[in-house]
């Protein structure tokens, strides 16, 4: 392996990170809102971190300055999976630096910081903080640190997409024909021209939505922290109460307007960004023929109809507390079930509920993991097709998690294929996406393997969780400890499928705060193995990877 | 297809359930312990059975009277899965015929019956009767029935395995060049062969066990149910306490030498027959060196030393109720936590610990389901061991359900070899065992397929369960319905695998009865589809598998 080469591109990254830190100091000063007193030592911390991020980077660079030669497979997957590891401890260090504290008594420790560092660049949104609102816990320059990583990392992802994944068999066939070019012949040139298109559809979006909002009255430091939450399907907020505190806020917002346009873009941020510069060329045809797309917007409008039905057939949506919508009023008032006969609430209640159930249908399945409403209080059958969500995720070519729309549609029909073949075992039938043979040597193993992969690495982590973590995470903060397994499951999901929250101890209302160091590193190793898409990560743990040839 | 044929072998398989149907009736004769008042309806339900019985058989037999030819590889299928399903419908006539109460004022409805029957033949466990012990509500003839049900199971399941399973070429692979036989060249004398050798090791032990079992004070209608549902990893018992009753009455009973002697026999049943029979001609050295029975050994000794730990850790064995073995008569006095300082006791606590933790990981791991404790009550890392151990099983050629230790053997080296593909793509290794090279064509594939669907059956199962099942199901019966994920999950895996017992609501000391319809339609599938390794009873419904040729 060339080490020099690793030293040099590492370098850069460092770089990079201590150079996009600048960007967060200004909200520092009282000229954007920020109070000094409580500002400085975020400041001061940020400043701190960027100067070490270009020691650390000239340092890298200094050594790696003789390097030539190529990249082989084995160094750019080292570079990509050592770039995210660098990121995450350089990332981390604004929030130790500035003595950031995750609840008003406790400063962060290294783990915490690592653990938020890593949850914003894996665009998870997963946080250990318990108090974003006050600038004495965290200051404000930090917050927008938090969120600009949800913006790096969305864009690392992007990038990526194109480099690596764009390269493989598998990839190629993941991206599809659709994929426009210059020229077929030129592999280069043309990954270049998707990278271009994919930047600026994702940079266009995230000033698209940060003026939108902007209108809708947020503050600007608001509107460019959530636009950077939205567009990286991350799910990081500047309030405790994530959305729902723009509709606990009748006199300043409105906020369903903002609930409906932070859902559209959401489901933007989930769709194949090539099919959104479709869109913007005027070729929307190619976004309506598209077979992911498809199944895509049908899950999402299958999971939502049986969300909002269970919930009014549960009443989820009537008892719920976390947030008061102005219609809510007579019910906090101690109205009871029976009472609800009224044709105007009922008819309030439907709207609601489409429009809480909708929202978080899209949250969960594109991996955001923005809420509007406590779902961890919704019946048992909504909370489980949410499970069942997380593991889905958005579109390839989006910056949405979790397994990806198009590897279920793989998967669904390879299972088919194999089982027919079993009783017409001389049928080769070859595989079809929208018509198209979509057949390479390797991809129908890839994707079993994917899957595989996946079933072993949440199934082991459920364990090691489960056995790490003591009930008293449960009891000491008012929660059931007989609830731990599916806990569990849930914190393993959000986290390996970048989606942020899940169910009881870690639920919309909570976090990740209570959890023991051990766990929190683990949920740091799944955040970024999600992420990447397992392979560059897990081949560092692969002795023989690091052998010198 | 060849109808014809189809239409024989099944006829011979209603014969034959038939026939063996005459075993249960002695059993309502005075002479044997019956008494006649209450075992009427068995005796004239069992009679009535077998005639519908032969009068299916003679019927099928008739049409098909005129049949040639060979059967193919669909035919095969198709004779395998529908033997399953007639079986499943002739087995549950007894049960319907005689009028059995699955609870002292309900009948068992036809979906009870066919569920206690599919139960039975898949060496599942799960019951949907909750008064064993009183023979107004379950005539002693009928639950000798459903006992012998176990029998012919496991009896099928080794006929199959050698007929179907020894035939592809990863079944093959899964048989291992272990198997014995007087000449490679000759398939099908070797197969004949094996057919022999499995069935007389079963049989044996079946003996062996009830002699025991005699010897150590059962009468032998117990001792013969017992070893019914030990031998085939079932976990019917004839008392609502299951093993544990037998230590209820230390009057009558040596509880911990009965349950000792039944963790032996569950182990070996478990443990691949063909090395059973090395032992016996004096091959030792084969089972020892045999990779899947050390692993099969390693994971239950790694698993009870977990849940002893956890389980003295958390005290879960003092404070339960399900079972007052003698020594805890002082327990039940009310001895709070504090108390237990005195050394005996502790000591007592740790041995009693090691049998109840040693029995349960024996009894779920090898798939029988057997109690002696609540394990319900443990706490919830024993718990998701257990869970994560229904998914494990026994060994390739064994009675005991789940995926087979082989398969995650298998599975875990194939990921292992993909993962580090990633990053050496040109260098091909093969799948090697225990040294030897098993690769075969599509060896690779078939595994990971394997899995996909035990995962894709087992979520869109659980789905299912937890959309048609009420609230009520829990709330009614002092469940919590908060339970409800981690519940449905334990019954779609104690089904799938063949298990019996789960968690809450299906619990150690509770079953599956009140479910409603479609629920036990779905696990009367669930268990069908474990038990047959997936592929001949999913088939079945393909409709291009229908289509004649």
């Amino acid at each position: 392996m060339n080490k020099l080469v690793l030293c040099r591109l590492l370098g850069l990254v460092a770089i990079l990170i201590g150079g996009s830190m600048a960007f967060s100091l200004p909200w520092a000063l009282p000229v954007l809102g920020g109070q000094w007193q409580f500002e400085q030592r975020g400041f001061y911390g940020l400043v701190g971190s960027m100067a070490l991020c270009f020691a650390v980077g000239g340092l890298l660079r200094f050594w790696g300055r003789d390097s030539r030669g190529q990249l082989f497979l084995k160094e750019a997957m080292a570079v990509v999976g050592l770039s995210w590891v660098l990121a995450t401890v350089l990332g981390s260090l604004p929030y130790t630096l500035s003595g950031t504290h995750r609840a008003p008594d406790v400063r962060m420790s290294v783990v915490d910081a690592m653990f938020e560092a890593q949850s914003g660049f894996s665009t998870t949104g997963a946080t250990v903080l318990t108090e974003l609102e006050n600038p004495a816990v965290v200051p404000r320059c930090i917050l927008f640190w938090r969120s600009s990583t949800h913006f790096l990392g969305g864009l690392g992802i992007i990038v990526l997409f194109v480099a690596i994944l764009g390269q493989g068999s598998a990839g190629k066939a993941l991206m599809r024909a659709e994929m426009p070019g210059p020229s077929h012949s030129s592999q280069q040139a043309r990954t270049q021209h998707t990278a271009w298109v994919l930047f600026l559809v994702y940079a266009g979006l995230n000033a698209l939505l940060t003026v939108v909002l902007l209108f809708e009255g947020l503050s600007l430091f608001d509107a460019l922290c959530h636009a950077f939450g939205t567009m990286a399907t991350g799910g990081f907020s500047t309030y405790n109460a994530s959305i729902g505190y723009f509709m606990t806020r009748p006199d300043l917002y409105n906020g369903p307007l903002i609930e409906m346009t932070i859902t559209v873009f959401m489901f933007l941020a989930g769709t194949n960004f090539m099919l959104l510069y479709a869109l913007v060329i005027f070729r929307p045809k190619r976004l309506a023929a598209d077979i992911e797309w498809r199944v895509y917007v049908a899950l999402l409008a299958v999971a939502t109809a049986a969300i909002v039905g269970a919930g009014l057939w549960n009443h989820d949506y009537v008892h719920n507390g976390m947030v008061a919508a102005p219609t809510d009023a007579v019910i906090s008032e101690g109205l009871a079930d029976e009472d609800l006969g009224n044709e105007t609430e009922q008819r309030q209640s439907v709207l609601q509920a489409t429009r809480f159930g909708l929202f978080q249908v899209v949250s969960i399945m594109t991996t955001t993991g923005f809420c509007t409403d406590d779902f961890d209080r919704w019946n048992s059958f909504s909370r489980g097709v949410l499970l069942v969500l997380m593991f889905v995720g958005g579109c390839a070519g989006s910056t949405g998690g979790g397994l990806k729309v198009i590897r279920h549609i793989l998967f669904a029909k390879i299972l088919g294929l194999e089982v027919e073949k079993t009783f017409h075992p001389s049928v080769v039938r070859p595989l079809r996406l929208g018509g198209q043979p979509v057949e390479d040597q390797d991809l129908r193993k890839n994707i079993l393997v994917y899957f595989g992969l996946i079933g072993a690495i949440f199934t082991l982590s459920w364990l090691f969780t489960i056995t790490v973590e003591p009930n008293s995470t449960w009891t000491d903060h008012g929660h059931n400890h007989e609830h731990k397994l599916i806990d569990a499951a849930s914190c393993v999901a959000a986290t390996l499928n970048n989606i942020g929250p899940g169910f009881g101890v870690v639920g919309a209302t909570k976090n990740y705060t209570n959890f023991t160091a051990p766990s929190k590193i683990l949920f740091i190793w799944l955040m970024m193995i999600g992420r990447l898409e397992i392979f560059v990560i897990l081949v560092l743990f692969v002795p023989s990877f690091w052998r010198w040839q």
